[in-house]
């Protein structure tokens, strides 16, 4: 962490911050150049809150050297993260794919749909139990019954059940039930529920907010892994840009910047990205290629009658056709699927 | 609500769904252009989902013409409301200050900045107990603990208290001993948190999210009023942007917008906005002089010191100054302060 | 073009609009609902003035059905356009790759790295003569002379010449010496450049601005089109976004979007994205798989003694072998590289 | 400036570029902690370019200490600057208020406005010759035309002229007839015209771009400042955010931000800002309570029939009666109008 110091500082200034940060173990570098004068702080920095720094009198400003999450980074921990999902393992050299509606309807719905993604080759199902509107007057989900229907078509496909989770108050359930936590994008700095789910250790998919940094949401890995869980999979799902033409934009990018920065997997979600499923196949194929460990696919066998988000969803046999071509591209970025 | 077809949308495709908005009891007003089709769709449209209908075969894209915002609307409410917080008058002539610590950190130290700020014509003091930290390393709030400190700063002075909630299991609590219960930015989509405060009868003060439109703000008060609690005062803290030099930035202009498109009241918070103290007078008159009902002001007796955010206080005797400032520039736009 | 009134809007208010627009040429579709009355402007709307119809007496706002853009839009012209650039023809099946330094530094490093990129199976190649920079501090580039050495590095390879035009000055210049001129992100909106680019019939590659968002971009491209010259080729260079870790977000949607909106071809730049090298591979993959029709990609020799943006640079060995996975992709989505 | 390493950096690395950086004068000092080593880098940074410093082998990462523009720096120039337009000082106590229509439209028009506007006690005018607009089927300006109405319209009511440039072959044209040449939004990265105005004495009137930072607003002004030409008035005219509801979010917070970094005055167009004339007097009253050193506000006096931006201008009454309020909080803030 490097302290600047004001042109104006005086020496008492620096000398009593000096003594405060060494009392806690901190190791102190101090530079003096003609235009500013600075400190070096050496030592565990993740700890330290920029913010109180900011304060102190004579400090012009405090720059991080170092990243502020610790368990996520890749500094401490080198190799990539391998997270077992009820034997689907995310992070290695096999590819993930998550398919299914965005939302339950009925029993009949989803166990269709989970044995025609099965067949085309998914690993997981998803599809919304609980589901986060911008509208109080849109539908919210079967809840509770949306989470018997997916257990249902597990049992009758094999594939685990990743569903999202909205309130602290079904944790306790989740865990019982699901085998892939979704925290969604709009809760990723719901530290509560955050720090419940690390409480437990049901491997969790982390969507990335709709504005929010990368850093940020390591930082919010970072909230369930300091609770205990380090099963933590990101999930890149499109942020907001003035885009407006797609619903948000996927950024590839986040990928190799992830991976470079993080030892956890990431996965892709292009069908809520693009909000069009015409878009979600090149989305997709994008996604494979720049490295991502899997994708977050909408399936829906009748997507104009889907009670939700129908207009992003691929029909089954597109899907189908899109998982050969995906199969080709992660071939040649020496991956499998 | 505009349904705009393909060009080469068939009749049939048309017709059904013209019969099927018409069973809805919409009504229809078809339009045929040289370059497009469209339809008017007049009714009640704010339960409409307008995902579901960009998925029907032949549509090219929809646009709403009203907002989907009801209760929240002036349209259907046209005069100010007016929140009551223990007898305190949001929306009206007068305006409010609330003011106080960033964090609670101890008893007397609450209980002096209560009196200083009260002393300087604060109506209502605010304290943070719980507080949401990017990391899961920094000060996390001295939870009920804290609450009990903001309990008897008030039995010392009479001002109602402001803190933030984070978690539906605190609602209980909050609805007890809060007189204002402030939903933070990054909570403000968090649904489950806000049906539940719409179900107490408490008065809400809703900050708007780091990203998010006026819209969906509003549609985040929608969720609390649908429940049936109407009482909610909004609260604009800074939006995020490319600039980094200060924290966030205040969206001066969502003011006038959210006075025209709500009856809401909508108070200012300068003090997360700028993130350093200089910089919250100006803002602070420029909340006033654009024309908020209120304020949200970090004050400290001792920010060096402080636990939390000390960067951003204001001290005591300067906040009393800006009041004065602050007292003129209400007269000018014909307000009380 | 869909004009909503105020609730209060009066009969003679829009009688007296009807008949000004109909005496313009349009047609009026009027549709009266309980909250909302509006009419439906048919014709060619293109050249209506949004902001014109925004201020008149009665009118609530004003939403435009059509894309604002007619030259560049498919609606007009659906076939894909293609677009030749001394023999090298953008926008069919098969993908061009220029590549070459961020800038021309001396004869043997271009004509160097001209020969690398062609061995590698670039078909055009690049180098900045006029260098926009954001510190006037900053190297700015060899201007006429760095516009020699592309020249004699073109008499050596029979690569064609990519370089950016940054004032209307060089307009002569430029249609004399290079192939395809290249309108840099800052001035997307340069207007008056535009227009004369637009008066010659030289192809043009010009990039998305920082903040722009598609339908900027292709109005962008209507200036130059509205002119007479067609021949526009567009490039996704990255856009601004919060990420702060990537110098730019890569819009990798914005390419099927564009394809869809409008018949140019569009090529992608992963090197001013990424601003880093290691980076700059796994993008160009994405941008081949997602359906780019080009790519444009930094290649230096010596990217650490480079003037100029050398961090994002690949050797030539490395582009050599980025070439064969990028062939491989190709294939799989149905084009050749 | 603060170049970090990697971890696994040599010391061969490290003292290359210690040498390399010491032969142009600079001092190192270096700092190793457990996690980060780095060097502090002292002297004038300004010049040195931060991207050809993070392609040195064995660097993690560079980060600025200072502020890359000089002559635009309060710290090497601590009084605030005044700029002289024709007699009408910018920077000191007073504040100035130009004012005029967005676009030349006749003869009667301007010089109409012009004394309307005086008489409210705006202090300069303006009125758009050149304009720049999204669509090259707008009304693109009277151009030369324009410019003789704007002199004539001068000559009636001694205002001075501030209009907008747009080329660079105009220079010597507005050099003659203009008082304060504008640069507009689109063009404050146009570096070609920056440098032709830095090469003459008039003063500039420089608006930030839409998406541009602060910092990239004060590095366009050195641009002209390097050339010579020091006499640079900033205009804050709104950014470009997610939200819709107004044209542009105005950022309030960058003029007391500009003018703690810079010596240079800025003033505040609320009228672009807001889009909507209602919006205009409110942002302009926040304008000038957070310390602007001055307005520029669009006044028509025939809104619904104004050739361009009708929405967003004030009626002559309504300016003057905006006047007074403004005049009330000038002196709150201890300024005048």
């Amino acid at each position: 962490m490097i302290i600047v110091f004001k042109q104006n500082a005086t020496v008492e200034e620096k000398t009593k911050l000096k003594n405060q940060l060494e009392s806690k173990g901190f190791q102190i570098h101090a530079s003096d150049g003609v235009n500013a004068s600075l400190f070096g702080v050496v030592g565990d920095t993740s700890a330290l809150d920029i913010n109180l720094l900011r304060v102190v009198e004579g400090v012009e400003k405090v720059m991080r050297v170092q990243e502020p999450f610790k368990r996520a980074n890749r500094m401490f921990h080198p190799e990539d993260s391998i997270i077992d999902v009820a034997g689907r393992k995310f992070g290695g050299k096999k590819l993930q794919v998550i398919a299914g509606p965005c939302s339950v309807e009925t029993q009949e719905q989803v166990t269709e749909i989970a044995k025609d993604v099965k067949a085309a080759g998914a690993t997981l199902m998803r599809g919304g139990a609980f589901k986060p509107r911008t509208s109080p007057y849109s539908f919210q989900g079967l809840k509770e019954k949306g989470l018997d229907f997916l257990k249902n078509a597990r049992a009758a496909t094999g594939l685990p059940i990743v569903t999202e989770i909205m309130s602290p108050y079904m944790v306790e359930r989740f865990v019982e039930d699901v085998d892939l936590i979704q925290v969604g994008a709009r809760n990723m700095q719901n530290f509560d529920l955050l720090k419940e789910l690390g409480k437990t250790n049901k491997p969790i998919l982390l969507k990335r907010g709709l504005a929010a940094t990368i850093e940020e949401w390591l930082m919010a890995a970072e909230y369930i892994m300091s609770e205990g869980n380090e099963n933590v999979i990101l999930c890149e799902r499109g942020i907001r840009t003035f885009e407006t033409y797609t619903r948000n934009t996927l950024d590839v990018s986040a990928i190799p910047a992830v991976k470079r920065l993080s030892h956890l997997p990431v996965v892709v979600d292009p069908s809520h990205a693009a909000g069009m499923w015409w878009m979600v196949e090149p989305l997709a194929k994008a996604a494979v290629a720049v490295g991502a460990d899997g994708l977050l696919i909408e399936v829906h066998n009748d997507p104009e009658a889907a009670w939700c988000d129908g207009a992003q969803s691929l029909k089954p046999d597109r899907f189908a056709k899109l998982m050969g071509d995906l199969r080709g591209i992660a071939n040649i970025v020496g991956r499998e699927l």
